[in-house]
């Protein structure tokens, strides 16, 4: 029993953990952009209609446009009095007994109602035979405000714009657009035994590479991250981190949050007066994740001073990408209005058993069967296994408090693909 | 019945298509970039581990190492006789009754095999004292070798960079890195309705809107671009088309490809030698959808002559949308040498009907519930209705040759968020 209780630690849960970054949100401010630089961006103000969708009676098939009521009477064989172009302005049928050939996206002329493809029609020498014994009144017109009034709200502020949305702006011709202005984000990486990329590592040395998934990780919000390696040095850590909060929105770091004797993060930014929120998790991997915040010198546009919000992840590459995936992004989307909770669930494909009463990020594949995901567990060699995250699509967020995980069961997951 | 032999046109299906198009993919070649520049592109070589992974035994906990036997023996009381830094030389413990304290991410030192973390132990006067009944040989130890030996292959030829393996091409140094090069793409606009998002149109124009959503469809593809407006006048469009022709690889035309009296396109293609492959497909929307190809003047890295692929949508917005992503997508993605099934599904989420024998490309909000992709339909008013793609994730595919669907029935879906 003596092994258990020197186990019991006082760890906070991942459930407590996520309410109190998701309460520790910064407004970064509003920009205003070009309407092609918005894409993945967030909106921030209500976009409307300037006009009505269609603006016009929109012809949609191109063909001939007639009076509906000279078909009813039996009418099929139709002078063309002239032909209405997309883009020119309104035309008037002048005899009602005739029709104007109309093209796709044109303006349904005057005193006509209903249109005709071609593949209906036959045309001869200036008369075009219709080959039907029924049309509909308004067929093949796109009336004028069907899809949208003028001042209806097309796109809500805080989407997420869309490629289609895009779309939306230039029809509406919102080319400037107000969207959520980006953090500024320091990725810190410590630890000596890191080395560039392009050098050859000693025997006891390994290459950087946290601070590049995280690089790329942010690059998938649009956010483009600085980033800063520093030694494990105590005093060059905290002066150089001690610049960095002034400067930026959110600081990342990865490693030296644990029990290590070089693990400098928490006393240094305890002593910088960054506010400890809480360290070590019941999770696994990212145990020993540290979060504070300390009130920064940038203020937001009402003059309001902002907090610097520090996340420091524990430097395994597993436990650093799984932990700004979970934690970061969240915060982040929630940050610039967007909604945050996790609404990707997964079916564990096999039973599956995990003893540690903690939280457990489970490694799968995912494979879409008929309309379900199934999450099929990879789990790999522990956090430091890197490599196991090139065979794996995501995480299966396993709660703790039970071990034995049943086929068929439902979790959130996170893919990174 | 006459109305029904009228309407039967000699309309290409969309299996047959797909196959077409997919029979037409380009080599765009391959190029050298750096690693930090390769997420979201094609991994275009097998990258191999460097050395064994973890290159060393890896201590995996803070703590103290010790030598197993001595454990066993029933040894508690371990005097500390250095410490093992991460990133530091190898050390040796020379008294096998003592201990080496270690660093998480350390070499493990020589003639020790076994970590007990710093929460197990009291260390008091230089002493450590292991509170525990058992441990296990090689505890806290990522062997060296574990994850991957030295010359495994990582990550394959082919794969679609993620920002985890990122992190593997960094720790494994390969800071340069071939990519399939991305393809050479002009979208082309016609419709002299058209006036630019920032003009403001007359009653009988719209603005341009097409040539966005597919430029930013294309960046979502990490491709950039050119674009061009060219009016409906068949001898410009002819001699601006030939010029664009000898310089890309894919040509995007949006709009003129249908009956109208001012559809140039598939005209000056004709006459520019494009050959057409197909015209006219029995889907909703984006009938009229033209392709084809000509033997371009530019030649690959082995200087054969490569195809000009031209993909000419028709000009109804979501005609264009669903096309690009429905066709041009996945002909990009096996072009670059990536899997293009389409493995998404859906479960329909109620009966709908659909009367045309044509496969409906339905506009559908999509829903996970415990697992289950759910779509359901939310139709819009047609191919011209751009805004109802903002209140849409994507697209269900349903096929042709029937008109009821049911309830539960699983689809193919496209999502575009």
């Amino acid at each position: 029993m003596k092994l258990k209780s020197v186990h019991k630690e006082n760890l906070i849960s991942v459930k407590e953990v996520t309410e109190i970054i998701q309460n520790q949100t910064v407004n970064f401010g509003v920009e205003e952009v070009n309407f092609q630089e918005s894409l993945h961006r967030v909106l921030k103000e209500n976009v409307v209609a300037d006009r009505d969708f269609p603006p016009f009676n929109r012809v949609s098939m191109d063909g001939i446009a007639i009076k509906f009521n000279q078909f009813q009477n039996g009418k099929r064989d139709f002078k063309i009095e002239g032909i209405q172009p997309a883009g020119s302005p309104q035309l008037t049928l002048k005899n009602n007994e005739n029709c104007i050939e109309v093209m796709t996206g044109a303006t349904l002329p005057n005193n006509v109602d209903s249109v005709i493809p071609y593949e209906l029609v036959t045309i001869k020498n200036g008369i075009a035979t219709i080959n039907l014994q029924e049309i509909k009144h308004f067929q093949n017109v796109h009336k004028k405000g069907k899809d949208r009034k003028k001042n209806d709200v097309i796109l809500t502020e805080n989407t997420l714009i869309s490629s289609a949305d895009i779309g939306v702006l230039a029809t509406v011709g919102k080319y400037k657009v107000n969207v959520a202005k980006q953090p500024k984000v320091m990725i810190i990486s410590t630890g000596d035994e890191l080395v560039a990329v392009n050098e050859n590592p000693l025997d006891c040395q390994i290459r950087r590479s946290n601070v590049y998934t995280l690089i790329s990780l942010l690059e998938n919000l649009n956010i483009k991250a600085d980033n800063v390696h520093i030694s494990d040095d105590k005093e060059k850590l905290k002066t150089t981190i001690s610049k960095i909060l002034n400067n930026y929105d959110v600081l990342l770091f990865s490693g030296a949050v644990s029990k290590g004797k070089f693990d400098f993060i928490p006393e240094v930014l305890n002593e910088l007066k960054v506010e400890k929120l809480f360290h070590r998790v019941s999770q696994r991997p990212g145990k020993p994740f540290w979060f504070g915040r300390i009130a920064s010198s940038i203020t937001d546009n009402l003059g309001t001073k902002k907090n610097t919000v520090v996340f420091a992840f524990p430097g395994n590459p597993v436990s650093t990408y799984v932990s700004c995936l979970r934690y970061f992004q969240p915060w982040y989307k929630k940050s610039v209005g967007l909604d945050a909770t996790n609404k990707n669930f997964a079916i564990l494909d096999q039973d599956y058993t995990f003893k540690p009463n903690l939280t457990y990020f489970l490694q799968v594949k995912l494979t879409n069967k008929n309309g379900s995901i199934y999450a099929t567990p990879l789990t790999g060699h522990g956090s430091g296994d890197l490599a196991n995250l090139a065979d794996v699509d995501g995480f299966l967020e396993i709660p703790k408090g039970k071990d034995l995980f049943l086929k068929g069961a439902v979790f959130n997951y996170i893919s990174f693909r």
